[in-house]
């Protein structure tokens, strides 16, 4: 195992560590429990957007934290969910009197974990809802899941809701936005190597020299089918028809495009990607309205990528063009 | 070798029809010969910013290319310089009467073809003036170099000169402050593993798996020493230490800090690395003035590092705080 790392379990933490020195203007570091916060929480008259699950996927969820996305994320150890008492500490610091959103990717640890802590802070007065993102349409139940797996989605929930609460929408409007997004969105992801888990030591998959998981999930989980290695071209006509043909997408359908790197894809490979995704959405007359090629939900160093379309109307693209300043996504400000 | 590519040999080509679709607001790529510029060059009275070399390490340069930063960019093969000619229609094309400054990173190849390009410039009329980048302090003379290699002190200068040029700087004043980056900058990488450039196939060298490179040039050419992994904070050290000590900086200095990753290195062990570098840095009174945590100078997917220092005058800082808007590097836009 070759990590730029000190000891083996105590990577996440030491991650924030950096995280909160880097960006001091932006949020801070909570410990016991630890959540990450924004520096200017809670904030007066707002809904709070709280998000979380395990590490090893940044810049989500903590690299989204900041003005304009979410109010508070927890983060487990790595691919591990956190614990009820995070999220309960998080959505009690971000709690301002208007209630709080939960966004939850979906895998049993993280959905039985968010509902315990909802529970408790309800018990103390503060008003929860939770979306669930399940938008992974390579597998219908998983190795953590019943149901889909939440993957590429949750960034654009994230931002959308997050600039709906900045806006001042009520806890049930912003509520009522993200299941939209849920709703309209849809993604799958492939891989072309695994990654290691630092406290685990070795890769958590192999692949042969000239295979590629398609369909793989975002632990490492296995996807819809291993096969030889396709041309960036047919591999993403292949994914795009997968999640297109899902919702499906129309001809006049205007989207949200994401082309999102695993954490060791160089980003020449993602434009190359984005490239032919574009082609195949004009072909059938479908929008790109908005477009995020990089790493924004990543599993460690995996090589590989995933596609996301978010059917948008006009509403979701204003509130993705308002203003966020977190260290993943930053614009406008 | 396993990439998301069509045709080993039109990868770079491929990634920029990706980058136009994806940035198509920002900037345009021309062809015949190949150069990315703004949309809207070139910008009436204002002194035009253009820098090149081999692709493969992207963002940097076609990903810098935008308001407040570079008014065009000229990629070559992958590793390979720019030709003059792709230099020449760059520079003419950004030429607005002001005069064009050429930021170059030393290496022979790219030298050579900006000063023929510069040449070729002047004698159409167009004044032009060059900063070369040699802040690399692992080795004296390279591969492909006399004198140190340009890397890191590159984006800063790229951020900080296409700053003073909007703010309206004269060339003169451009070229002098583009001069003092290069002469207050210092850099040092290392690296984890190899890089595969997709038209040779195979990794440009060979790592043990307990093995790192110090020192390593952006192309993988040899550093200092191969050694022994270190944990991440010797390593650390170890690299702070020699880029510290070859300007010196000193106490009372404030600084500009990039940890840098070379594409195949996760967030999480780019802001650990951070963590280690600023505790260094606290320990001798240098503060750190601003910050930048991630991949911005790549080697493809090569798993690694670079520490880059600045230091910064108040001037500095206020042109670092000026907005900026590229693909590869956004704020107050």
């Amino acid at each position: 195992m070759k990590k730029l790392i000190n000891d083996p379990q105590n990577v996440a933490q030491d991650f924030l560590a950096g995280l909160a020195l880097a960006h001091a203007d932006i949020l801070k570091v909570c410990q016991e429990p630890v959540y990450v916060v924004r520096s200017d929480a809670p904030v007066p008259g707002k809904v709070g957007i709280v998000s979380g699950g395990g590490s090893g996927h940044e810049p989500m969820h903590v690299g989204f934290v900041g003005k304009g996305m979410l109010d508070a994320a927890c983060p487990g150890q790595i691919f591990t969910s956190p614990t009820p008492d995070q999220i309960e500490a998080a959505t009690r610091a971000v709690n301002a009197g208007a209630g709080v959103l939960h966004i939850v990717k979906n895998y049993t640890g993280d959905i039985m974990n968010f509902e315990m802590a909802a529970e408790l802070c309800q018990a103390e007065g503060i008003e929860v809802r939770a979306v669930v993102i399940s938008d992974d349409v390579a597998v219908e139940d998983s190795l953590y899941t019943a149901g889909r797996r939440g993957v590429g989605t949750t960034v654009l929930a994230e931002k959308l809701c997050g600039a709906a609460a900045e806006r001042g929408y009520d806890l049930a409007r912003v509520e009522t936005l993200g299941r939209k997004v849920n709703r309209n969105g849809r993604s799958m992801g492939m891989a072309l190597t695994s990654c290691t888990v630092p406290a685990a030591g070795k890769p958590t998959f192999e692949l042969g020299e000239h295979e590629m998981e398609m369909g793989i999930g975002i632990h490492g989980e296995p996807g819809r089918a291993r096969m030889p290695l396709l041309p960036a071209g047919e591999m993403t006509a292949r994914m795009a028809g997968a999640v297109i043909a899902d919702l499906p997408f129309r001809s006049g359908d205007q989207v949200i495009a994401m082309v999102n790197g695993m954490g060791g894809t160089p980003l020449m490979e993602l434009y190359l990607v984005y490239w032919e995704l574009e082609q195949i959405l004009r072909g059938l007359r479908i929008r790109v309205a908005r477009q995020l090629v990089g790493n924004y939900i990543t599993s460690l160093e995996m090589a590989g990528c995933s596609i996301t379309l978010l059917k948008a109307e006009d509403e979701m693209l204003s509130l993705w063009d308002d203003p966020v300043l977190t260290p993943g996504l930053r614009w406008g400000i």
